[in-house]
């Protein structure tokens, strides 16, 4: 692998293939793709639109569709892999490992699940049938049989002559894992540690029998956090018997961070992770239209409070002027409220032990910011419109509008999450309901009672 | 540790932890302390208010200190070790590895940096200073010198003759680092490849060439990247003459990639990521107020475009009820745009090739939405105000400015992002603006064109 290709950095050979590409130079862009990491083929894929990425999935090597479509992302592989042929299907199926076929298939509409099973020898079904019946998102899910097992009575000297025998290892392999006759998990033997002990001790002389063993219904963001607790590069999977079933790997859980990250940013703003950059604009529109639609309901119940005071909106029309103010500064003081609460629900670290305190302590920090910010409006608000009276009505609905902001901002995702809704999804819909309702009453009414 | 507390899940040893500690029964919170592994006693030091987390600290034995300290995040670790006595300081930095003394002494304030580095000898200072030369956020900073190297020249019954009479080796050593007699960096031999050798083999003969090394300047956002595409467990850092410095290891990965998630969570909400749960009152208001009054400066800038249309308010008062839903419309569609185009920008997926057609793309998402959604409100607000002109003038602004939104959503984050500010952390504050400004001119001057 060096040719000259191989050793510009990766952003310019990708640059240098986009060039390639468009240039129709074959020669250049096969050059190019073989210098790549299949995961940097999947990123540039995702990168290119419709006509183009087809292009280049053209051009790839067929034996390299594997590497590629276990790396791309959900929503374009599904894109990708819905129109392929079941020869191709099955050729990607061979060169994958199990629990990368298992997320592939999760990606293939149902009539084409059928059809590819029905396309596979009964063990290799049996297999993948089998991988299929843990749930996607739990520890069964992610992990691969794939694994070095051992029995704890022989010595370090026959593992070692039986490795060098069995030749190359299953990636990520950091552990050996020590299994009884019937296959029950007893513990772990770290490569480290098998390398530095000596060669007459046994395997239950040097096996860590404290290793933890994850139960294979445990759900992936707790397999995640465990991984991330604890430093760990692979981790046993066990059933209800104790009964070794697989190993979990840290790459598979690095992407389980890295989706999980994606969900909260883009559910926070009202979008699907797997809406792809370049997915058809009819699919795109119609994912985002719900929750436009939602935000339509709440900003139109918003819009009923304003039309209640319509009247003494007539009389004083400033009012009109500085009631958006106060409504979208509840809004982002609740905001900030609500970021800091979801992270602290995802790390586990609201209980009914300090979920008082934490209420508690927000409302002072919105109580300390509506004083300051409350002021400020006043005054400006009171030197603007030349009326001491308007300012000191908006300051007051800003003090009223930032503690609510700060209540609401945490009892909003607090009350989603213990009703099994993600919070991060659907917070601020319901956050900027209730500060825009309460921002407008505040402001209209106290305005009708003092200044009208 | 096979107490009956170690065999409790995890959170139900912590609530009882927490119960312990209220109830003060000093023995039963040091049974439970000592079941728990550092990370997990860190995140629950976390979620524990000022007091009783001092409490739990001085619980703590002292010789754990150091482990937990180096899992606790920034705010926090901060807090607890401003007041830390230089005795316990110099005892926590022994026992932990040279990138996390780093990392514990970048929390310092500089006095007591001085401190330290005073009372150590000269050899560990010239260490550590060693170390603090690389800033945070780059490869060097994320590396730890602990590495196992070896020359090429010499067989692998040698290397593992070695590895025993070494001992234990670094945590998350997958692999063996091949250097020349200058320290040059010339590949690396994974332990499996190791194992799996046959004695006689040279060093040189199973080394991996292609091995990717990681310049020291490498920013650590590209570090993590590598890592997670390439499904790597460490990786070697040389300097600009290809000299091995130390390694990165995929834990500092992971660390690296929750933090990135959490400051463009966070960020685009307002916050700051080293507020912690528990800051005193006062530094939470204080780092969030910079926040709110960027935002109402933007809010009195809507307001402006508002007063400069109160003659047609007086007019027509239904449009004060209205207009709110088209600049929050606006709001909320843009939104779902800036985090598509931030989370592309963050993969590396947005080019000057492929940006117009980025931009095409969602306006015409935009388009279709606005469509869909201006007739919905056309059609409410006719009803409602029972005036089918109102209802036309508000979904015409809604069409512009969902439109305007589309374009400024994806015009803003790339621009940010051009001129090295950080598109989660601005990207909202310009969008609203944008769209509450556009939302309310094109809907109120529409209106006095139209209906006035």
């Amino acid at each position: 692998m060096s040719t000259p290709e191989s050793r510009l950095p990766v952003p310019a050979r990708l640059a240098a293939l986009a060039d390639a590409l468009h240039a129709g130079d074959d020669a250049q862009v096969a050059l190019l793709l073989d210098s790549l990491h299949p995961a940097e083929i999947a990123g540039f894929l995702e990168s290119l639109p419709g006509e183009e990425r087809q292009g280049l999935w053209d051009a790839l090597p067929r034996e390299r569709h594997a590497g590629v479509l276990a790396e791309l992302s959900q929503g374009v592989r599904q894109r990708v892999v819905a129109d392929l042929p079941l020869d191709d299907l099955l050729a990607i199926t061979e060169r994958l490992d199990p629990d990368d076929v298992a997320d592939l298939v999760g990606s293939l509409p149902d009539v084409r699940v059928e059809e590819l099973l029905g396309a596979l020898d009964s063990q290799d079904r049996a297999r993948l049938e089998q991988m299929l019946a843990y749930p996607e998102d739990t520890a069964g899910g992610l992990m691969t049989p794939d694994a070095v097992t051992v029995r704890p009575d022989i010595t370090v000297e026959v593992v070692l002559r039986y490795l060098r025998r069995r030749g190359r290892m299953p990636d990520a392999t950091d552990k050996l894992v020590v299994v009884d006759r019937r296959d029950r998990f007893l513990g772990e033997v770290t490569l480290t540690a098998l390398l530095t002990a000596h060669p007459e001790q046994t395997i239950a002389e040097i096996v860590n029998r404290d290793a933890p063993a994850l139960a294979v219904s445990t759900p992936a963001s707790e397999v995640a956090q465990t991984f991330a607790r604890r430093d760990l590069i692979s981790a046993p999977v066990v059933d209800a018997h104790g009964r070794f079933l697989g190993r979990i790997t840290i790459d598979d859980v690095v992407d389980v961070l890295r989706a999980q990250a994606e969900e909260s940013f883009l559910g926070m703003a009202g979008v699907r992770t797997d809406e792809d950059l370049f997915a058809p604009v009819l699919h795109s529109a119609r994912q985002r239209a719900v929750w436009l639609g939602v935000n339509l309901v709440t900003a139109l119940l918003a819009a009923a409070v304003i039309r209640a005071f319509e009247g003494s909106i007539e009389r004083m029309v400033a009012l009109a002027a500085l009631m958006p103010v106060i409504a979208s500064m509840g809004g982002n003081a609740g905001n900030q409220t609500v970021a800091l609460v979801i992270r602290a629900l995802a790390l586990g670290q609201v209980s009914r032990r300090n979920a008082w305190t934490l209420l508690r302590r927000e409302v002072q920090v919105g109580l300390l910011n509506s004083a300051f910010w409350g002021s400020a409006i006043a005054l400006v608000a009171g030197v603007w419109f030349g009326a001491a009276a308007l300012g000191f009505t908006a300051g007051l609905a800003m003090v009223i509008n930032l503690i609510t902001a700060a209540a609401a901002g945490f009892l909003i995702p607090v009350t989603l999450r213990r009703l099994g809704v993600d919070p991060a999804v659907a917070s601020t819909v319901f956050l900027t309901t209730a500060t825009d309702v309460v921002g407008f009453l505040a402001f209209l009414g106290l305005a009708t009672l003092i200044l009208l």
